[in-house]
């Protein structure tokens, strides 16, 4: 029977480390193609996705004392988040890595899971490479980490950016809808606010640079009210959102990385839950039958009294539901798409551009890579740069071989890092578009007008079927620590409504 | 077994004639439930999608002499075309209905089938009710079918107009993304663009109606580009398009209806390609196997060489693909949302708006109806209001009963021509948005950002599935001539492949 791939065949001939550590663990896994025969498992929640957020939501609804079913569709858990592994027997980060201050609750999880954290490797200068010219600078100056424009563009820069956060304290996280302004600032793209604002072309270099970092997405696809909620969000309760802790490494979102790769957070939450993770189980259908309801996977079928849907809202549509979800949902799920978003990680014997006073972090105007990262191991036994591949870029490449991308990316790598960037021991490249069951990344963003009329469907429960996932977060939603978040507060929800 | 449901609940106790026509003219019916015994099929072409797209599509490819099946996953043939039941023996059509001026391709089609079209009817005043006030007014007149507000909102209404249709005559059909101006109105909303043109608040009301009459979605949801492609593509290879000619009954698309309701044409079209077509038959996987595809609905498999698929995008995105779609295709088919939309259409014995000099063409500033029509068969034997429920204002009856939208339209049809409308022998509700396989309507709409990049996506076949439905048409796109023209065009495609 035909079924969706687990990834795209250009990614199947590499290891995933989850798929092995999963065997490890004994979480269930189905095999493809086993309908006939499925399995079946009645329990009091079933959980749709085993990223952070559904993973989160399980383990809170057990200790709830609740029977708890995850159905992932992959080989392995993680969902955004994936450890690859390198030719030299280390790994990398496929999807999210990076944790950063006010992340409290992938904190504490992590810390209960016993897996540490490490600053992003960020000694010596960063590099700005504009108009064909490299100019490294230090953020340790008065500028921080804005990259040296011009005088008026930092001028600008700076206003437009305070403009920004002004704007965004006023949007509540949890209804960015009912901000005094929402309607005005849900009619108009980024793009609008920025041509109006960013009127240096530096500065507009500075905000578009920041926009595409944030989202994988261009700021003519995004509603501005939109951008303002993703800044309040960056924050926490006693924290203000600010586009700065979006953007910086010391201090913000990029600030430290995880001991053993990022996945090992959810491969070790998911093997405290043992064979209640069953993967390699796409869902197909979930439909209410009496006061319960069957949500049929390839290969299993479980019966539940709730059910926890933890996918991004575009993926989500893509579930046949009995009854049909209400008009808003449906429609909110057609509304709020996937940004593009891919990561190339080329890998050499050292980390060679430390020496050159370089800690990896370039921001450039041109080339298919206009964003890295040092992704070193943390004793720098090997050399990993890691390069953001977004929005335009990623697909203007849409139809390219890996070669070709491979080719472009080291390209850029040797203008920012010098030619010894050129030739990589190996090279891996990440295209979360081509990902089944993700389809783009970081997060699905809204579109104008999307937040002030289907904004409550984010979170609202359609009957007995609850949302999560990092889009429904309230604070770091795009984030691991939206996810968590959002795991925390479905769990809560359910375990409310099971009384 | 959870399957997804026809229709949504609300609206299942009514009979719709297509169901019944199809029986009658013997297309195959796919019991639901049926997946274990599932039959199967081998063809040329697999065809997903019984609307009037598909269907031209089968009828083509039949001429062409190849075999074909088309898979319907409703128990009716029709799509957003469909005759409802009235309990007074009549019809009323439910979804698209009307036909006019350079509609060449549906004509045609009607024509060979032998349904006939006639006028809408169109004597008499049309009203306009604004501030709680109704002024009839007569489309005979300088203004036209312009409402007559006052006299500065007019002029600038005229001047938004004809800067429309001229910024419209630079975006080519075929490829709206290479308009000279492409990337500047990709990059804004329709409303910005209104904000900064449409100055005085009468003609801003005009333009907003135009909108939301147009589209069923507010200016802030559109891409300028999207709206100025969609203006360009209202006419046909002789003439230019026009705005006048998307909102005029007279002269535009709402000129023509036709005999026996719209749905005759697709339900009589079905009719010459027999038990090709297969109802009740929702196709939930299309999987490569060697060099050909296998199209697995429920109840049924069809092996076939090609595949159409003759679906809105956001449809066409809940089936899964193996291998997957290029990364551009997929993240189209996640950028372009429904429309919402709902009818509803209220019966009185007699059309008594006609003995007041009116017209039924009302458009208004308040209610849940802003535009109506004058639905009434021919011989007016008995009388029929039909008014449009659109994008804030359906989205705004979301969670409503029936007996709430119909209170609340009843008191919208009473302002707009007197109390007896308050009084209805019958009264019947589309509420296109909770339609399990529509999902809104009337058309898949285009935020900002989207043609530019992904527009090309739109009728690039991937592998061997091609792309069909009134969306991939370059005139009349979200119209029945735009269905018939896609499917044209794909068995041309098809045709031309498999040499």
């Amino acid at each position: 029977m035909a079924r969706e791939r687990q990834h795209s065949p250009r990614l199947s001939r590499r290891s995933l480390l989850g798929g092995a550590a999963a065997g490890a663990v004994g979480l269930t896994a189905v095999s493809a193609g086993t309908a006939s025969a499925a399995a079946s498992r009645t329990v009091d929640v079933a959980i749709v996705g085993g990223g952070i957020a559904g993973l989160t939501a399980a383990r809170d609804l057990v200790a709830g004392g609740r029977t708890v079913a995850v159905l992932e569709a992959r080989d392995r858990v993680g969902g955004r988040v994936v450890n690859l592994k390198l030719a030299n027997g280390g790994f990398t980060e496929g999807g999210g890595e990076f944790i950063g201050p006010t992340q409290n609750r992938i904190k504490a999880l992590a810390d209960s899971l016993g897996v540490a954290t490490f600053t992003t490797y960020n000694t010596g200068n960063n590099l700005l490479y504009k108009d064909g010219k490299r100019t490294p600078y230090d953020t340790s100056g008065l500028l921080g980490s804005v990259p040296p424009v011009d005088a008026a563009g930092l001028a600008n820069a700076a206003i437009v950016q305070s403009e920004l956060d002004s704007m965004a304290a006023t949007v509540p996280v949890d209804t960015p809808w009912t901000a005094a302004k929402a309607a005005e600032w849900d009619k108009q793209t980024f793009e609008s606010w920025l041509n109006a604002n960013a009127i240096v072309p530096s500065a507009k270099f500075l905000l578009d640079l920041a926009c595409t970092s944030i989202f994988s997405a261009q700021p003519r696809e995004l509603s501005l009210l939109y951008v303002l909620y993703y800044i309040a969000a960056a924050g926490d309760e006693s924290h203000a959102g600010t586009l700065e802790r979006l953007t910086d490494t010391a201090g913000g979102a990029q600030e430290s990385r995880f001991v053993g790769g990022s996945q090992q957070v959810p491969i070790k939450l998911a093997a405290t839950l043992g064979d209640r993770v069953v993967l390699s189980a796409p869902v197909r259908s979930i439909a209410r039958s009496g006061s319960a309801y069957v949500v049929t996977a390839d290969g299993i079928t479980v019966n539940a009294t709730r059910v926890v849907v933890a996918l991004p809202p575009p993926l989500a549509a893509r579930i046949s539901y009995d009854p049909l979800l209400p008009a808003a949902r449906d429609q909110l799920t057609q509304r709020m798409p996937m940004g593009s978003i891919g990561k190339a990680i080329a890998v050499y014997d050292t980390p060679f551009w430390r020496a050159d006073g370089l800690n990896g972090q370039a921001v450039s105007d041109s080339g298919v890579v206009r964003s890295t990262f040092d992704n070193s191991p943390p004793d720098a036994s090997y050399g990993a740069l890691m390069g953001f591949i977004e929005a335009d870029e990623i697909r203007a490449y849409d139809a390219a071989s890996e070669a070709d991308v491979k080719t472009a990316v080291l390209a850029d790598y040797a203008n920012y890092f010098g030619d010894k960037a050129k030739s990589p021991t190996s090279f891996v490249l990440q295209r979360w578009d081509n990902e089944g069951f993700s389809r783009g990344g970081p997060v699905a963003y809204a579109p104008p007008g999307v937040l002030t009329e289907y904004g409550a469907a984010l979170r609202q429960p359609a009957g007995g079927i609850h949302w999560a996932g990092t889009e429904t977060s309230t604070f770091w939603t795009g984030y691991m620590d939206g996810a968590v978040r959002s795991g925390e507060r479905v769990a809560k929800e359910v375990l409310a409504a099971l009384g």
